[in-house]
């Protein structure tokens, strides 16, 4: 039927939305939830439907993300039915029954999902049917090809492109920044596009912004890329997988991500790459617990890549603590830069010419290793860095010491001495964000020791850095009350690792940055 | 931090939902779908956050959920922090892993959806992961026991209470309008509250509002039923277990109910019921299929009744067909009525005086079925319905054509002659709402045939009521298209029953009028 338009100048969050009184809804026969196709000079689209019970009658209204997208006005009249049940939610509800999805039912279900013909009801629902009944390759690999096919992709007329992704959960993981230039340098195409936080302190983008800007669009990545080989940009607007982003949103609230595997494979299709690293970091404060747990998820990494036609290696790393010292996009950018210029941490240095080297090896060279210290040793890695820097509009010629760092500063230091038990990786990332990483770039933590190492009493554990007072006070009051640091003069003399008053809650942590 | 209130003058649907823009949002350290705390004079509420991008920044927006709830005008100052993570969200995600749930874990859950806490994609989450995992009886008592704690009372100072209630899905029954009068008229207490339709062409208490109001409070239900033992209102809108509507608002448009067994007890609980008969009605076109499924179900209400302090017993009923021959608010209430001044349709007549039967020997009447007859027969019962009637606020001396039904008619016969074989309830429902029911009140069908009847060549089949002309064409056309009768000389001439050409989609239906 024929309604009046009542634009509501604000956005529902990307949502198609539609907004009718009881008495129009029951009119058009829709209840809360329902789906109507609202069709203006011939265009048409799928909102879902809100009841306001003291909305005018006769009217709809409609958020931005319709108005605009249809081009409508206040007061114009607009076509609003019931629409068709979408496919999808056959599909949908058989997966909640526990049966196998087909690809043409998966692909169904995500092409309604990149329309915006779901809510986030029914998003939310399959995606818990996801976690609960699992998935078989057949509907991952179906997932990943849905998803690549519903976006964008980016092509280069070279073969191979290499690419890496860490399956992330360990602060202070800026092995992307040194990785990328080394790969470039030995002459290999890597068009690297990373995330950024979105529940930990930093992300490969949120770094690399502190160098240059990380915000290029399909065309740009490809001259920066044909100019250098490579690039370290930030993959969130360039509709890489839009499903995935889409699912993301329902993920994150739930804290599951059932949808790991096809979401960061997906987007290694969509930019084409031939040759991939997944590095799995392991250990207590990771992700993967197990190395037998790491096992597992590596060889559907490798499964699923072969389906999707790309040649794919697993790299387990010691995810016990962070890598490096450096938490907070400045801090760690700092601490790339530095390893690229031949200074840096041990065990950044170690893991990213690791991964390269298995990245070369994979590409036909054969002394991946010595390859990359070479390039590393030369300089050569770094001055490619500076051009891919350049070629994305930074400054090449910028210095560690360069980077704005936070100027309010706070020690952590310890009452007993000992040696270094544990690092809680979770405690640590939270006490970087209570510090204002990654909205304030500067802010973050700055480790004085690692794992293993002896610490006199009154000795330093960790420098707190904030662009605020305040951000520093509230960090430096979370840091004494969580303690992120254990210590003991022999490991035998903490034995008790938990106590369990009533239920234990496990948390799973920041394992949406993909 | 100390953001300007926005007003929003609209509703979210019964949600409490507060938009930033993302800058702002970062501040106050959310993401979209998280939650804050909305302070202002010291009073407090939490709403989840959506974020717009072009919402100004320092503003919070503020749907009239909040702003009513606060006393909140444009432009105050108001203070809006991050909120502490409900702890209904780890006992989700409990469940999500297939743990059982604790009695405590249960009522905070509850506690947290009617305190509003939680988002749709939790409770989406939630329900799915009850419907894949199943529950416990233990974990359904307790969702039945938190449901009716977390609401509001019905209380009478007499002993005992009686109540019925069907889980539904056969159209056209008015079992309750029939089943009421009948134990009033005996002198028990039967304080009946019924759904208006949510899927179906007719709710009871939409079918009652022919006759009198149906919206009444406490305590107009209170001395509805002191002067008349009985009543017959709408239970919507009078708070009993507003946990179960919230958690209808996430299971409807999924279409799954894993909490069917607890919305039903919590709200017979609420009233106070101490007897109680649920009626299961089986058959293909039924929500239950079988007789064994149908004992599996009753066994379940039994034991959950017995936890809740009620005795319970369960009536397996024909559901193959509608009950009666009217469908449709009007419809029904004339053929109700009719029923009760001793015409009226046979099978809707035996239904009642067998589950009034049930009730009155629970009650401790030796012959309940002699009984029952008895009243009907005397006039007794007919008259303890006008008593309600009157009671309620309708006019007691109406007679069963003083009910408007629809004006615009069509009669849809059959081509070939034949024995009836089968009558598609789903479809009769479909057509029917076609035809404008419920919200045309006077909408609907009547059948002319019931199963095993012979029809001759162009026999009327049913006959459809509409209030207008367009949904009376509509629902010709939706008839004809749907044939929701099935007719053959002998049923060995129609031995298949469906062919499959691909993928078989079974739809539940109308399982939410409860």
């Amino acid at each position: 039927m024929k309604l009046k338009a009542r634009l509501l100048e604000i956005q529902a969050g990307g949502k198609r939305i539609a907004i009718l009184d009881d008495e129009t809804a029951s009119l058009v026969g829709v209840h809360s939830s329902d789906r109507v196709k609202i069709t203006y000079e011939s265009e048409e689209l799928i909102a879902i439907v809100n009841i306001a019970t003291n909305f005018p009658t006769k009217y709809v209204g409609l958020y931005q993300e319709i108005s605009k997208e249809l081009g409508i006005e206040n007061e114009d009249s607009i076509e609003v039915q019931l629409a068709e049940r979408p496919q999808a939610l056959d599909y949908i509800q058989a997966k909640i029954r526990g049966e196998r999805l087909r690809a043409s039912d998966v692909k169904t279900i995500v092409k309604d999902v990149v329309e915006r013909h779901l809510s986030d009801i029914e998003l939310a629902s399959f995606v818990t049917a996801l976690y609960v009944h699992g998935l078989s390759m057949d509907e991952i690999e179906a997932l990943s090809k849905a998803m690549v096919e519903t976006g964008s992709l980016v092509s280069f007329d070279k073969i191979p492109i290499l690419d890496k992704h860490s399956i992330g959960g360990v602060p202070g993981d800026t092995t992307s920044m040194v990785v990328v230039p080394l790969i470039a340098a030995a002459g290999f195409f890597i068009p690297k596009t990373s995330s950024r936080a979105v529940t930990s302190p930093a992300g490969t983008a949120d770094s690399v912004e502190t160098l240059c800007p990380v915000d290029l669009n399909l065309e740009e990545i490809r001259e920066v890329v044909k100019k250098t080989n490579g690039c370290l940009v930030w993959g969130g607007a360039l509709d890489l997988a839009p499903a995935d982003d889409l699912f993301i949103q329902v993920e994150y609230p739930l804290a599951i991500d059932p949808l790991l595997l096809p979401s960061i494979m997906s987007k290694k299709r969509a930019v084409g790459a031939t040759h991939v690293v997944i590095d799995i970091p392991v250990g207590r404060g990771a992700k993967v617990k197990t190395i037998g747990e790491a096992h597992t998820l590596a060889y559907d990494f490798i499964d699923l890549g072969n389906r999707l036609g790309m040649d794919v290696q697993c790299a387990v790393t010691f995810g016990e603590q962070p890598v490096g010292y450096a938490v907070g996009p400045a801090l760690e950018a700092r601490e790339a830069l530095s390893t690229l210029m031949g200074k840096g941490p041990p065990d950044l240095r170690e893991k990213a010419v690791n991964i390269a080297a298995m990245l070369l090896e994979m590409a036909g060279i054969h002394n991946g290793k010595q390859t990359a210290e070479k390039l590393l040793k030369t300089g050569k890695a770094e001055r490619k860095l500076r051009d891919i820097i350049e070629a994305q509009g930074g400054d090449p010629d910028i210095n560690p010491e360069d980077v704005e760092v936070g100027g309010k500063r706070a020690e952590i230091t310890t009452a007993e001495k000992g040696r270094v038990l544990w690092i809680n990786n979770e405690h640590i990332a939270r006490v970087a964000k209570e510090a204002g990483a990654p909205k304030d770039h500067g802010a973050g933590i700055v480790l004085k020791i690692k794992l293993g190492k002896h610490v006199k009493k009154d000795g330093v554990l960790f420098q707190i850095y904030a662009e605020r007072d305040t951000k520093l006070e509230s960090a430096v009051e979370l840091a004494q009350k969580l303690q992120p640091i254990g210590l003991s003069k022999k490991p035998e003399e903490r034995m008790l690792m938990d106590r369990i008053p009533t239920r234990a809650v496990h948390r799973k942590t920041f394992m949406l940055e993909r």
